[in-house]
């Protein structure tokens, strides 16, 4: 079937089988999504990859290998290990304004003081939201980047 | 050098050069570090990424490389793609429980009733915690998963 090869067998410039593992993912309207696996792995280490999955998920593994090469075209030096470590910092910052809020909230949700002791109650709460303030400023997270590339 | 050959000219069974490539990045005593990626993404291709960088980059490439492979055999199907899957899954429960939490705080920062007033505006302001409750978990998230995967 020369005319109705795949996207990997055009580049590759072979006949394409009917039982060929890479036509259902890489269809011949997309060359680009095919030069972008075989740059970054090899289309023989696609196919391998390919041919020992079950076929009901090769379409994901396909889709999946597709975004890492594209990651690592883009970014030669970190590939998509540059996204992990950027959702890391996300997760960081995240976890310190909650923190912050909850702390905060705390704070407010103490036991309402006595009449007479508004003002002192008053002006120890303020203390509390400005400690709050700074403890959650001083960077005590739970969740280390793994990737421990950045 | 055949005796102090690089893990990468071991496995290929080659004299390691003076000038070989790999052999900063995949010393010796650690041939898993080489199996894995040349398994992922083959020995041609890693070299051929790492020369078309600059020197101080390589070993950054080489570790990102090599993380991305390992996490490709552990899982064939999406690779490291699973794990930013599951860190956009806990941004953006963290970003839920921050709505919800300073939504909370804006509802009792409001300004403190008249004496005489006061048994309106607690339920009313529980009213509005318990809005706040339910809007949080109604899931309006900002940050969506770029990787569409799962």
């Amino acid at each position: 079937m020369i005319s109705g090869r795949c996207a990997a067998c055009k580049y590759l410039r072979r006949r394409c089988a009917s039982d060929c593992i890479f036509s259902p993912y890489f269809p011949a309207n997309n060359p680009q999504r095919f030069a972008c696996v075989h740059k970054i792995y090899g289309a023989s280490n696609v196919g391998k990859l390919l041919q020992q999955l079950p076929e009901d998920l090769r379409a994901k593994a396909a889709e999946s290998m597709y975004y890492e090469a594209q990651c690592r075209i883009k970014d030669p030096v970190y590939g998509c290990v540059a996204i992990i470590s950027l959702l890391h910092q996300q997760i960081h910052i995240l976890e310190s304004q909650l923190a912050k809020s909850r702390a905060e909230l705390a704070v407010l949700m103490m036991p309402q003081p006595e009449e007479s002791e508004i003002g002192h109650e008053t002006s120890f709460n303020n203390f509390l939201l400005e400690q709050v303030g700074s403890v959650a400023h001083s960077g005590q997270y739970s969740i280390q980047d793994s990737s421990g590339f950045m």
